[in-house]
């Protein structure tokens, strides 16, 4: 299959964070976020390719920073490297206080999503396009595939 | 107060549609859009006036193309138009399939929007810069103008 | 097909405001009162046409008062006038302090519905009798058939 | 106090039921239906009392039919008898088919509802107007009064 | 068919409280915990009939204590009486703080389940096993009985 | 402080999974049961610590078996390792057929939460008692401490 750019994949869902996502200390329920987050990386493996997606492994979720009622929250993810039928996909999320205009990166994680045929089995997505564009988008790249191959690593050993 | 341009308060809420959110005939929920789409201006207002705002009022919402589970939401908002307190949003909702790419306008609409003080009272906004950066955005003005002049007529005339 | 009068389609839902409905600024989200004219609109459309139905356009959607959490909110919708296969809706949102029992009106709208057959293509519906029962409905009525025969000028126009 | 009318706590909730309100056999979900029911208890029970009140206990909830998604559902309760802060609430369930017209009684129940103070401690209510104003409410007067005796007897009972 | 004990049935349901299911007053609004006990109830007669059920009756649901946003909630039921297709569900609600560790019995009900076949049409459940395997299994046995031959009494009333 | 086993923060979270938590696909939602899994981090972490929580970190999230609309899902957490003001806990999600009985382990994760005073600033939690009870506790613990110190030795480079 014919590689495809990370940026192809650029996927952005955003809400305006209501009284009823918080939790009861008063800031947002981070499950929340997480959800956002997972259709977000959703959204990206399935324009990668083209077909359903379901997610298989969170990695390196990190809270950076709270997220208050009333903030805009800005979601975006990219497919950074795919192997056979997986994709992994680099997640962020920004907050933005509407009144001040200050955002900042609330957090951050790795998704791998596997991409399904109609009868639900695993099946082959484009490779990501190597060099990238630039520096992040290779650095990305890289991380993702050291991500992927030490996980089939981790896998061969378990089955010796 | 210094005048804003239009783009300076655009705004972008985006969400993939679930199926909590069909009606009994398996599209979606109208008014689920309508929240999103309030929410949407509700956040391009407060963008441009950095204070609290409320809906005045919703005109010309027109449903141009069904949007359907599992595709992917766009909602997009900028101030068009701005008199003392009260702001001009031109909102639009684009849906996109994501197993094929297409995507297309589902939804417009003109909503205004009223800024807020502390206590609650109207307070005064910046104007839209004019002229405009291009054609489109001077046409989107022109008719914010249009018809908030119209509204302050119709005001009138009822008081007198 | 037999004229219908206007009051066999009055639909009335309620609901008590709960505090998940809220926005950031502690007042109700204006989009779920809108979400709520919409369900209730089409109530109406589907008792008048007995068939599922869409929502086409909203017209004039005014808020005049705001609702806070823990009032009763009632929406009551009637078709007004009806085309081939659209049919106007008139809805009004009427708020209830239940410790005072004071009401009063919060917002009104004009709806348009679109009557759908088996394979949601447009079908037919009743037209609304006339003269109506009162001079209010009259007027209703004579609004309705204006703001009709207007849409279907504009349309042509763009077709020239 | 001066007794009031059943007829003045009358209280209406109606919703139409949306796919997500489904159980995952395809019909309502009972709690949903339940929820709406102690919600209707409340209103009623807030228009009697003109003050907070709480759920104390449900009696004889009877599903009588099933109810289907899309259908409307119109809830009402009104209070049919009052000890000193205690309100008894008859509560009727009503579903509508929207495309056939045909309704039919899905749910009965007994709420008793506590009038509450601004310190939370239950408060005095105005006594129920007896004898009513016809023999329907005058049944229901009746049996209320006997739910509320009998449970009185059973706490005396306990305590000795 | 072969006998099962209460116990088999054991169900649990948990959930923290958030704020968005607080009523107006800031407690806990009854019918989302209503909502939960039906869910408890439901899964509890599932286990015993190994098939769907529907709620058929909810008796003597009463509100002990109040349950707080923030508190852990956690719902228990289980078959405690069967009928040939109806089966009786005890259900109880304990709340916790978690900050205290303090927990206590919020509400209590009996729940009447009644088991279906794939037409929708009531189907044998298996008995209770009686005698039970102690004294509290014994007393709920023998109310729960005492409940299921008082209502077919009355509907045998009813029919003559 | 006073060490605490594991055990004692044991948490258990269960719901039914009803259709609104589908995705398009007709799959549960993995962001439901993502914010599922932090709600009972966040009991197990306040239970240990006897204060305000927030989420910091996910770690190794698995979804190893996919959860269907019906199923009941019960999550499990318990605070393996505790450094100064964070705790490792331990999520594990287990699903189950309701109707064949039959029941697995869905996902599993790595939560670290950190304990929170009245300022919402880092506060002191209890260790958790080593040696643990059994292999597999004692397993759980020195993993968390692995986790917790590889972490720690990660923020120093970056501090070098």
């Amino acid at each position: 299959m014919k590689p495809k750019k990370q940026l192809e994949s650029l996927s952005v869902l955003a809400q305006m964070v209501l009284p009823y996502q918080a939790n009861p200390a008063g800031n947002v329920h981070g499950g929340e976020i997480m959800k956002m987050m997972d259709s977000t990386a959703g959204v990206a493996a399935q324009k990668h390719s083209r077909s359903n997606v379901v997610t298989a492994r969170v990695e390196e979720l990190c809270f950076k920073k709270p997220v208050l009622v009333g903030e805009l929250v800005t979601c975006k993810a990219q497919v950074i490297y795919a192997g056979h039928s997986s994709m992994e996909v680099f997640v962020t999320v920004e907050s933005e206080n509407l009144h001040t205009g200050r955002h900042q990166i609330a957090l951050t994680a790795f998704f791998t999503m596997v991409a399904l045929d109609e009868n639900s089995h695993p099946r082959e997505v484009s490779p990501i396009e190597f060099p990238c564009d630039n520096i992040y988008e290779q650095k990305l790249y890289l991380e993702g595939q050291k991500r992927y191959l030490a996980r089939r690593k981790g896998h061969s050993k378990k089955e010796n």
